[in-house]
């Protein structure tokens, strides 16, 4: 199970307020490799992953939901002195139609999230494959956004966020080293 | 953020090896009504909902994420020792075929899970009525499975995790209660 | 079995072409909480609902394919003088690219209609509590509409519509009160 | 907008309890080709159709909710009475966890329906293809009903419902080619 | 099996970088009745089409994956030096943050293509029939494009893409004849 | 554009009429790391990718359709005798119920294929690890196959193809050290 504690990760700041940013962004809230994607594609692979492997998704499932509301703070914060009319300016008046200025989980373009996003496959090294992948398709992700906003605090908090996604594929790639070398240690003896 | 505690919020606790059953109880870890559905739909509404509710949200929020971990775990306990043949002739063949034995966030029919079976309108009673709903349905979804098992180790699981649906649905309706009040209250001031 | 009658529910006019209101109107029409939704929903629950409440559900399941006319000719009226060029102004170049001026089951962002918005439980508290968010979920959508409109003609309508919905919702909750008297007093006796 | 007329279009009888029949007849509930999408199809299409047209698909969209309704009522009729356990035995024991013995739009395999499965391109001569196509495939869905069905009520009401997709299919061949008679004589004078 | 040529059915030019029109025209890639709908609707019927049809369907699959690839260039020669700030402006900030100026199987609106698009029957009428439609309404889209395209280079492609279309609708009506013709032979003697 | 030969890749041979192996194969048809996912995903690819590896998504692109059409014979041999109630029996009259014996597009389960199984991010680096790992997947989804099959000669195809998989994951391995090495040697001059 899990504790609420009441602070982020990383501290997030917004310079102004600006809906068009937002609406990107929300791609990693909802979007097919995005945030939420990653906590529960780690989360779920758990109970039919090795045990060596068991804490690190562990670890970085529940980090994951940390930078979920990391961007589910930046996505508020970007819009919530945003009237009708500046959401529909920002191009989020289908947004607006449909939910005011709540959050939801769907992509910059409007699509729910779906589940066929992740996968589980209860093979140990296509599971982390799919991880990896996972990782560096978030690492572009925080690139492309990067490179659509021009609010240096936002950006500071989606470069933490990229480089973390930079850690995490690190980790797994080890765990596929490590696990390689189990299974060819078994064949040895 | 959340801090990841390793222990289950009530103890699972499975009586044998029952992948038919686990077909069905699936339904409450992917399904329309089950425990993702509940906590990503409560974290996701408080950012626009008035500040009384955000604790009682984060706080239902936190706890489905427990019990999708529960549910997570009878799923998994009931067919670890499955082998494909018992899979196939439980009617996880074609969850076998698509995953192993590895647990997936889709119904009992097999449907992904998604977001659009959750919602999130940025007005604060529409929002409350939907979890008001919401626990109803997953405290029906509960009744369905209790009534399909004859497993009373899993039954006592369920019995706990219908009688906390009860108890959501009742603190969202005084939630309810509280926020038309303070609206009335505002009207005659 | 239905008899169609060629006159709409209440009046519709609009006060001048305007596709991106059209745009934003048709979250009512294929949307998560629009009119189709609400129709095929209580429609549908009418057989495994307790009898006393089957006629409300064909009563309001049936007005709703009434609204759901009067939204289609609204957003009709809105864009049928619409050139090529003003839909993609509007906002509607994809709609156009795939659809011309006729009408689809989609939100106001391009999400096709899915069954996954409604449910159907089989338990009658648990569907009355869906219809009722259903109606508070609708009146917040035309609450955002007519945010975003300034075309009076339209705004009547929307008002009529979002009026509608209160009642409906109450109608819903007083549909509760008489299921749950019903059951304590089987209890008793 | 619709009145309601509480009759069927057609008797619908049922020889006994028959769970894994109601199963299969669901597609034509809420299946790809199923007379949900097809009232839905029509009754959408005649806001850019020509004025010639209107009153067919007016005609054959109310009278396709008339057929959903015969066959809500058969599936509802042949699963009604059916117990748990029977219900599982039939293949629905997916469908009993998430709606106990109530409907929904979802075809055979328990997939929810959708709006993709059907289209409106503001095109007379697509469009009126479109629905000859959909009447060919939904008579072809109820021979595939038929041949599995051994219920001779069931098969009178069956047999019925294509027959009257066959006299669908020739009208809408019909508009077609009164459509591009008038699309010729104009192209001559 | 398939051998690759590395050349197109048809020359593609582009007279000028146009993001906003790549956004439009991407519905014939990964649109309800684009190319690849078209390609894999028919390639798919082969099997349980009567033997005289085959070929037509594989003629017709196969050069469907050579449209798929002329619509495929035409947007990567449209994007290809759009700068994140030419695609946000284009409409297509959404799909950036997503994919860069990369390709994807979604429709204009950013909807992913799914296979409930297109259909098989197993009932060689009705799967020709379905084809027939598909034609036409590939054949609308692409009027709708050229409609919004002043791009001549695009509009000579779009036009040869169209008229193929036409052809392809024609050899499926006459499938239909053929195949009824044999079936009214059968009857006789 | 592409070439049909016909001829399939590797000769598919059935021992018998089995189409409870068919609904599992299908799998590989329409599942989400089937071959008409490896295929479209790799053809997408090409066009954002460097030059250096163009050719290697076009050719095992290429390749995953003469995959595709092995699935479809060895599913279409399956199942071409089997009348309806052999198809019920087999756990496929859903499918029966809906497209007869004829193929489609979608998994063991009957959820009809979606895009949203596959991504292209326009970073060369991300697009090769999301191959990798789908060639890793449809590895494992040969191995749960095989492990539910008993068909001596299916089992000779399911072992090829999962061995050409194995020979993809090794080339795309390759080429993102091909990528790695050129992007240093770029930081170093």
């Amino acid at each position: 199970m899990w504790v609420y504690e009441k602070k982020l990760q990383y501290p997030v700041k917004v310079s102004k307020c600006n809906p068009m940013l937002a609406k990107f962004l929300i791609e990693q809230y909802g979007g097919a490799d995005g945030e939420l994607a990653a906590a529960l594609r780690y989360l779920n692979q758990r109970y039919s992953i090795p045990d060596k492997v068991v804490g690190l998704l562990t670890d970085i499932g529940t980090e994951e939901f940390a930078h979920l509301e990391m961007i589910a703070t930046m996505v508020y914060k970007l819009t919530k002195d945003a009237t009708p009319d500046e959401m529909r300016e920002a191009g989020l008046g289908d947004h607006y139609a449909n939910h005011d200025n709540a959050l939801f989980y769907h992509n910059a373009a409007g699509v729910p999230w779906t589940a066929t996003y992740i996968q589980a496959k209860g093979d140990p090294i296509a599971d982390l494959y799919e991880d990896i992948a996972a990782e560096e398709k978030a690492r572009a992700t925080y690139q492309w956004l990067i490179n659509m906003s021009d609010d240096p605090d936002i950006n500071d908090g989606l470069s933490f966020l990229r480089e973390r996604e930079v850690v995490h594929s690190q980790r797994f790639r080890e765990a596929v080293e490590i696990l390689k070398e189990e299974r060819d240690r078994k064949k040895i003896f």
